[in-house]
């Protein structure tokens, strides 16, 4: 059986979705492309055998859809994830699931109300070998249960401008998701520091910044979040447990010596780094299709709860305080 | 456009093209399968959504097949390319073309009068991310041409019982493919020495076995082989260049300290070292037939390549001499 | 010359560094011993070709000594270093300067007093290659100016009992000197989060802890510090800088594979990894004394310094805040 | 009680042992210096209280000297030891022992004929922390016992041009040295390849060269060495055993993060990677005259060894064949 993906975004990351199924996932095509930019929609439609179209509910209701991917520009996400969800299809959503908290509750309302799940997000670190590898040392014949987590999260240059809140609600955000992963536990308070600046900070912001968290059972986890370190993208992920500590990097396969020096490259961007988490997160998403199975991966729940938590940060970033977190009772088809 | 991939021969390599061919490929099934223990194809079949029948002809036969794979015992590849070279489809060999270096000249020239190529061989290190990156490095702003190349290939146990001539047949066949797919030349002679074996070997064996190279313009080439290394499966290849060095190592996500050691984990088989590279040279393969191009990676020239060489290295450890390396003239569908 | 040593207190470290100094110190000799125990002062006077006193002030007042180090336990440094300070010999005294910030400013006071630096401080971290190869990357060809400094130190068992606050003043008193060091500045806040707990910890205890602190300029400082571990010695300390970040390791010469593991040994004690660092700092105290220089290494104001930061430590667990630090005016002579 | 050393040259490596003798060994001092440039010895000597004489003979002579270091020119060291021997003085003498095997067999017989041993060569990697790890593998907790070994030795450049005989005599003899060390036992085969040169080669000579040899026991040794690298200092030790490999490597301290690239610096002159192992290696020397023992580290009959090993690499390069290695019995005061 082949899954028929109608796209609704194609920037950078919805184009390199549309591109993954269609030429590198299992079990799936492209049929249908909606993006704001006509142009750049119709030229990938050719590209990738796929037609567009004019508005993104016509990819919602289009006959050759099975399977919808929502990668707009965030603030589009609640009005098209609950569209979406009207129609039964199985839906990912780009990750963060929406801008403000109301936003969330509302698409986890509409979830909730259809009594089953309908929408993976797409969190793709949880795809990513690398933190799988890191998550299945926590046990007895690895370090044991997690007691400190430190993660470090760097971007090259600011893609986008450096808005310190805006590191916390699109880049920590990965590592909001991240680690309530790794802990199979709910984050209780944030705090976030931010002290001397990288002289590439503009007035007004903070860059690296230090986020601070609480599990529920008291799990401390720190996040140097970073946009301007010139250098390249690195993310890494290091965990303390009972009995030994593990530490995620980055997985090169080569190590040289030239020049005086010896050592791996780092990549520019995110996208080499992670490039095998989206195709497997899309295989995965396929596959649960495919065999008529529940979404796996992170759920309109986990995207509530990044929403939260980068909320909180924000909050927590004005104040200088740290912020208790409270989220609403987990409904019962997430559990 | 969908590729059906017929199967012949479903022992463990071939299962796992055939699941990654379904499962995990895109733009590909598998339709037909075919395999001496007809119980096992039968069960796969059904697994894959395929059929299974009772010869290897009707495979190639079969007009729901568009492309062949065979991964067949080694002996019976002769026989069943130059049979599946006459549908004109396109077809993918394991490794090795041939046992004999007889059988690879007649598949050669059979594809030669064919005058065209239609095979791809399945030697997959070609397609590994980590033997691409080091290759890579092999100009100014990396390590310089490559002066000397040092292979290591060890396996945890040797799974078919220890049989030295075997380990240069069938494991450092390996090695002869890449350092020619690395150096872009052919090699011109070869030794083998053989000397303090692990207490696991047989009388009248040898392991582990150091083979030496020189390729066409001079690089020296060193394969370490080591069938019951008790330890994990390892292979490595540390390139000396004019201006630096490279070593391919294991490509490990994490690093963990425990129990007074700090390290990656180390796989027991091979098929977790080069699982990505068995996927990539697949996709590479169906991708190369839907869009209608000649066939990618090893070829059967390769192939015919890699045959002399085992057979040379058995030669050169049967007698304890150099033995010079003599292939036949090029032909021009190969350049 | 040959500078003879006079050594107060033998214990663990005492004894550590008589032997250096008889034994792997250039230009030294160990001439008198004094310890509580004195059995044990006796025996090591007669490996090391020393005599044994009965008092410390023998030890101080001997002809034979040229130079004084103090071992003891740290709530005899006052009186001690007092007492030799008298003599106007060149003292080296173990770290902690003392335990209170009272029994530090009236140390500080005597030295300030007599106009000129006598003591060297023994924090040894200072003169660890690994710390100094990791702060000469704080420039423009390396790492560029620090903005977070992440500290790991890890211990495989609390060797004298576990009690958090002890944590803070014994163990974490090396982070609060080498980040000062590190930094070239001071520290102006200091917060104590203690989570979940390994399951070896006592009641009424934390382990581990993570101390934030800011520094004059910004900078933030973490550091994780577990005192159970079970695995083994491990301290880190890994920069973020301006246009680079850069990490201090072990420092280990061999990787090795083995039982489908691949990686280095961790020791189990400290004095193992900084076996070298010991040695270093005392053959520069030797050396600034044959040359008739000032003290190198840490002073008493660092000495100071640290006890505060070991105090506000303290306060700041006990009470769940975050502490300012405010220190008294520099003296001149340590500037 | 001091031991007063006369250094015999003081070229770079004699420089650097009289530099260690007098500021960073424990017990001992330089008292007499003799150099053939007269002016380089008197400045020495001044530095590090001293005094230069005018002839070699005046070091041995002199009743202010208790032992002899001899770090002049290959081809002066029989005459000097020789002569050093004859005053019964403790000697160590720089790497290789002579040229000739004709004058290093004459030494040996002069040993000999004392009765004892008197002499400890320069091999100073016997006393690298990093070798001693290595070889502490070599046990069933470890990666049990040796099969194959792999050795790089690569400088940046060829300091006194590059000229393959010495790097046969000069460098690999290093190798020569360790890999008997290593495996506690002797050479019994030789063989030189030399293959593709790089650029930097002059007309008629080779670089780099790979060099085989066969242990007794059957242990298979290769040695890659290149003169002119252009990237850096870089010594390895590979070893595949029973049960497992080891791999010695530089044992760096920070890895940093710049300019896309993740290491650690490579140095581009050896004395920085070996500086610990000479410092040990004197002060062992200097503690075995301190305690009446027999010299530690290399003997006599080692640097005769090597001597043979490395005159018999330069016929095997010459002629291109496989040269077998036979000493003369082993003296009764070597075993």
């Amino acid at each position: 059986m082949n899954i028929r993906v109608g796209v609704i975004g194609v920037g950078n990351i919805g184009t390199a979705h549309a591109t993954n199924l269609a030429k590198a996932v299992s079990g799936s095509s492209v049929s249908v492309l909606y993006d704001f930019d006509q142009k750049r929609a119709q030229e990938l439609a050719i590209e990738l055998g796929a037609k567009a179209v004019a508005t993104f509910q016509e990819v919602i209701d289009s006959p050759e859809v099975d399977a919808i991917l929502i990668a707009s520009p965030d603030k589009f996400h609640k009005e098209q994830v609950i569209a979406a969800m009207k129609s039964g299809k199985p839906i990912l959503c780009e990750k963060p699931l929406t801008v403000t908290e109301a936003d969330a509750e509302e698409i986890l309302a509409a979830e909730v109300s259809l009594g089953k799940r309908l929408v993976q997000m797409g969190f793709m670190r949880r795809f990513d070998p690398g933190y799988i590898q890191l998550k299945s040392e926590f046990n007895d014949d690895g370090i044991g249960a997690p007691l400190i987590i430190h993660n470090i999260h760097r971007n090259t240059f600011a893609a986008y401008g450096l808005n310190t809140e805006g590191t916390l609600t699109n880049s920590v955000v990965h590592e909001f998701d991240i680690n309530r992963w790794l802990l199979d536990e709910e984050i209780k308070s944030i705090s976030v520091m931010a002290g001397k600046a990288s002289p590439l900070t503009p007035d007004g912001q903070k860059d690296p910044v230090l986020v601070i968290m609480e599990s529920e059972s008291g799990v401390l986890i720190t996040v140097e979040a970073f946009m301007n370190d010139q250098y390249g993208y690195e993310v890494s992920c290091s965990v303390s447990g009972v009995k030994g500590s593990a530490d995620l990097g980055e997985g090169s396969f080569v190590t040289s010596s030239k020049k005086f020096s010896r050592g791996s490259e780092i990549p520019e961007l995110w996208l080499t780094r992670f490039n095998e988490a989206y195709r497997i997160q899309l295989q995965a998403w396929i596959n649960s299709i495919r065999e008529g199975k529940l979404p796996v991966g992170s759920s309109i729940w986990d995207g509530y709860a990044a929403t939260v938590l980068a909320n909180k940060a924000v909050e927590a970033y004005r104040t200088g305080k740290k912020v208790e977190i409270t989220l609403k009772a987990k409904p019962g088809i997430y559990s």
